[in-house]
């Protein structure tokens, strides 16, 4: 399956995500669901998180880790029934995945596909537009909360959630007959506020530090690796696939501290990155791997997410960035999401 | 990662290549490693093939099941060396579906998709071409082995092997800075050949009767369904996977015969399928399902390959298939690989 990338440019298509609303198409974000006695038994052994006491209607955000500690996916977990889990998945396989795990302990859950096509509605204007399209009601959705809404006679699945920091709902559409009509009536109702088609942005996703899988974080990595700590719980009174590996690799090494690097770097001679570059610090010693960049209109130069040992994370710290085609560009390092840049050149 | 389908027209790649020559990329078809020492279990309780003795250099045909028996892939397996081998894949994932099982069974057992980007080269000029580049030893390759060949001063495995009926070889090319170099002296060497660039041609497998994961089979199919009963070992003394299962599901329901339809249908109506087409017996009752379906240049008709049960999979049978959009065409049912037109029409 595949997914858009770009609908005007990238540029435009930040500048309208971050004034206006989106509606995409992130079919490509399958669930894969998890039905029967051990479906919860198998998801907690497939993840760091504790997942005891998750309730129907909460949006848990969830490293699937491998084994080796390694990271698998990291998905969006929702528990859509008391037995009924739905993994609503990244950029890498799942199904097949747990499938095996499953086959592999015996474990009585059913994993299928269901035919489940997601539509995001992302911006600054997203509650306006749902609110037309489902009701008043669906404001008071908290983030990361998701309830039944209905469009026409259908009940369909809201979160609020979404794969930007301008807010937004994904909308869990299950039928084909219902996706074309709420398509048009999510574009009808918001002509005025300007919505149109769009996809998740990667200038406003780098900037907002949302993590790509298989970009920012592959099999090679741990939850720790790509800051995802706080979402392990390595103190806890369950076991899960790769615990002891993943004690033994945060022993044998300090997690790494993700990061945003402001880099010093004319926007021509700046290459689109199709592999990580390796990050130095000044002394030229290795401090870690620039994992995602991008030009970014609001603070005027290219910036980049990375993934630094945290002797090198000092925010104001400078960096050197090896860049593809070997051209080195100085860096500073700030947070991530990224701050507001000091000036901003367009708002 | 994304795969050709056409390079002129589907029907100009399909005259060229049965008649010269093509070099194909086919990086898609991922090498999955399996190594250590349950690697052979873990690959014997993938498949209902009996592995034992399986030596290294020749390549098994083998299809992969579920718990259910149901096909996860249809693989080439290769024993690269004594405690390594090569699942060279269909279009779905296998790496995380082996590491699942793996981990869930406690195997010892190390996954990988290692830097492998075949390249294929098919067509009735193949032997020539591969020749002149490998040296003539490579023409006393025998069909479904593999051995190590040098170009220049770099060793590869080559197999004589490839989704086509035409005849080749597939080329594991397993270093970036020999896949260009290999590309151009393979270009440059079959100048008189008429070589060029080509693909997996729809017309030439569908005619060959080579299935398509995802299409002539799926999750939901076992092998028996889907005609590859041949590579099932039900009485032999090896446990797999899905064995119980798979023996269920036979005795509840008998294998499916796999054949070649052709279709009374003009080009000009018939639709580019985007799923299974059913199909009924003379009598209306249900027959099975076209699973792929194209214009032939040589029948001068549509042809299907067809997942049919036994008692209406007879030869010369008459069977109506229902189209996309509703219409319905007669067809009859021929052997697969569909046999030669009793007139060729261009040759």
């Amino acid at each position: 399956m595949l997914l858009a990338t770009c609908f005007e440019s990238l540029e435009e298509d930040y500048w309208h995500l971050r004034t206006h609303v989106q509606v995409w198409d992130v079919s490509v974000q399958r669930q894969v669901q998890v039905e029967g006695p051990d479906a919860h038994r198998l998801l907690q052994l497939s993840t760091p998180r504790d997942l005891a006491g998750m309730p129907v209607g909460k949006c848990y955000y969830a490293p699937l880790v491998d084994e080796r500690g390694g990271m698998v996916n990291d998905p969006l977990l929702m528990r859509v029934a008391e037995d009924r889990y739905w993994v609503s998945i990244a950029d890498s396989d799942v199904l097949l995945w747990l499938k095996g795990l499953a086959a592999g302990l015996g474990l009585k859950a059913r994993l299928s596909e269901p035919d489940v096509w997601p539509i995001s509605v992302q911006g600054p204007k997203s509650g306006d537009l749902a609110a037309r399209v489902f009701g008043e009601a669906v404001r008071d959705l908290r983030f990361f909360r998701f309830a039944p809404f209905r469009f026409r006679e259908h009940g369909l699945l809201v979160a609020r959630s979404g794969w930007s920091r301008q807010g937004g709902f994904e909308i869990y559409v299950d039928s084909g007959k219902v996706a074309l009509p709420l398509w048009d009536a999510l574009m009808d109702a918001g002509k005025d506020l300007e919505v149109r088609a769009g996809c998740p942005n990667l200038i406003e996703r780098i900037e907002g530090g949302l993590l790509s899988y298989g970009n920012d974080m592959t099999l090679d990595d741990t939850p720790f690796d790509c800051g995802l700590g706080q979402y392990c719980d390595m103190e806890g009174d369950f076991d899960f696939l790769g615990k002891g590996a993943l004690a033994a690799r945060l022993m044998a090494r300090p997690p790494h501290v993700m990061r945003g690097l402001l880099l010093d770097c004319p926007r021509d001679g700046f290459p689109a990155p199709t592999r990580r570059w390796t990050v130095a610090a000044e002394d030229g010693g290795f401090a870690g791997w620039a994992t995602s960049a991008c030009h970014s209109p609001r603070f005027g130069r290219p910036i980049s997410i990375a993934m630094l040992g945290e002797q090198h994370a000092g925010l104001g710290m400078r960096l050197r960035v090896r860049l593809e085609g070997g051209a080195v560009a100085e860096a500073e390092v700030t947070t991530l999401p990224f701050p507001d840049p000091p000036e901003n050149r367009h708002a």
